[in-house]
């Protein structure tokens, strides 16, 4: 089943999409909204199921996508955790900071807690702020949780993912180096996140999505050139792992979104997720970082396409401006 | 005015409080729950203050606190973004720590991103976990916000804060080192925050509250003795100033709580807001820390009196459970 929200109040308005992406309905008599759908799962699942299936099926003939205005699956959640799976980005970027990696590297996942009350749609034009801040994105991809206890293990986490998305993690990349030198994290250097426009029950990526992972290739293209393809089934720790890791010491409540970190390939072939890492592969290769950050106009395209060539979550398609 | 919310679903139902904090009425005609009023607070305050305004006068007879379970006023938030505005308790604990305070110290705050999807209510009992984690409370001001602005500077905030409360931001002092040394600040060190029975409108707190400092007493008793009662009006990094810094790169949604990080006076005489630093007071003098941290049955009281001695936010009230 696919979900996304029409741009509506605070919330968004529910609708089911086709699997091609091309056309949705209102689901709203069902669940106002993602939100409200994700606090009754189990008793809301079924019915947004059927209306999902009439829209694929073309007994429903719903509304071309085009003529909608998506906002963010969830316009605000309530927490926004975001990991750091890929061994092969940390590794990249710590370099490039001139920082060790840390020494629980491969044993202990890299998360933290990120801003989740004003979340960006898939077409929202992002603002460059202080040319200084050096504008970089991070092509990730993510999870929708259920409520999940304190001390869930790995083995257990399956039934808590009830969505996966993809998400664009702007981040200030000249703010960080301060920020995490103060000790408490990262803040500043990491406004709003911008999200796909579609949310997609774990059951349509088939076998594609196993053991807490999505075998598939993750798009990014900057200014209509591809800068990566990485194989998000490459995440060291999986999904489950960090889920795991998560909930150590407390329980999360249903609608929070849980992210992998930048999808990263140690194969350089695979090209990158963010402009850090280019600049940290440049930094290695070269003795310096010539690639810029991000200027006004450019323009990223983070995507995902399955095996039958679908493009499953829908393109994040984003502009920066002045 | 004053509010709380009866235990009630995932968002609890909205009370209005007498000042005297004795007896409550529900508002939940005027807004379900608290987060609902703070979505739509200029439309819904005036009608929330007469209704507030006829139980404080006895036109409405109201039912007395002692029968309604309350929950946290917002049991869950969209953001729960902490701050760590008082010097003295930096310098105490990063002292403990043996880690140097950053160098920006007293010109840019320290704040970290808490989870915000399980909050805790006043008198819910907390898990002490595994004994080696080192439980330690923190009593804490903070601040409830309305929907804030990207780039809102100091001198315009003082519109954007809707509800002062209390809150211990419970913490695993034994997992603080180890993880902040990671580099991505604190997760599993930070459990669920708990919070004070009322959120009260800033007029309520008079002269008390002034250039986004409440100078008053926060008073913290553990097993019953008082272990500190600081001036939380010693505040280095105003409640304004926090919120200039956290808006610098993104706007906060109506809801998001702020807070003030630990009290804590340079003046030894007014005790301490949390164990650590009694125990980097202890350090500092004996070369030992000798005060444990918590145990099973250990019963942590915050509160805090205005000059009139009426506890202004009701008592969190807690005790420490296998």
């Amino acid at each position: 089943m696919k979900l996304a929200s029409r741009r509506h109040g605070r919330d968004g308005s529910l609708l089911v999409v086709s699997r091609d992406g091309l056309r949705v309905a209102s689901a709203s008599h069902i669940a106002p909204h993602l939100q409200a759908a994700l606090d009754d799962w189990p008793s809301v699942e079924p019915e947004l199921r059927r209306r999902f299936e009439a829209l694929d099926s073309g007994l429903l003939p719903g509304q071309p996508i085009a003529e909608v205005e998506l906002s963010a699956p969830l316009p605000r959640a309530y927490e926004w955790i975001d990991g750091s799976a890929f061994i092969n980005h940390i590794l990249l970027v710590r370099r490039a900071r001139g920082v060790e990696p840390p020494q629980t590297l491969r044993s202990e996942p890299l998360v933290y807690q990120g801003g989740s009350g004003c979340l960006l749609g898939p077409r929202e034009d992002f603002s460059l702020g202080d040319a200084g801040f050096g504008l970089d994105f991070e092509a990730e991809l993510c999870v929708v949780l259920g409520d999940t206890p304190r001390g869930t293990r790995a083995a257990e986490a399956a039934p808590y993912v009830r969505l996966l998305m993809l998400a664009n993690d702007w981040t200030f990349r000249n703010l960080v180096s301060p920020e995490l030198a103060k000790g408490f994290g990262f803040f500043v250097s990491k406004p709003a996140t911008a999200f796909s426009p579609f949310a997609v029950t774990p059951d349509e990526l088939g076998e594609a999505y196993r053991d807490g992972r999505l075998h598939l290739q993750l798009q990014t293209r900057l200014n209509g050139a591809l800068l990566g393809d990485p194989d998000a089934g490459e995440m060291h720790f999986s999904f489950f792992d960090l889920l795991a890791h998560v909930t150590q010491t407390r329980a999360l409540t249903a609608g929070t979104i849980l992210g992998s970190g930048t999808v990263s390939n140690a194969e350089p072939a695979r090209g990158v997720s963010c402009l850090a890492e280019l600049r940290a592969r440049e930094l290695i290769a070269n003795g310096c970082a010539t690639t810029p950050f991000l200027s006004v106009g450019d323009h990223i395209e983070i995507a995902m396409y399955d095996h039958a060539g679908r493009n499953v979550f829908g393109s994040i398609d984003e502009r920066v401006t002045a």
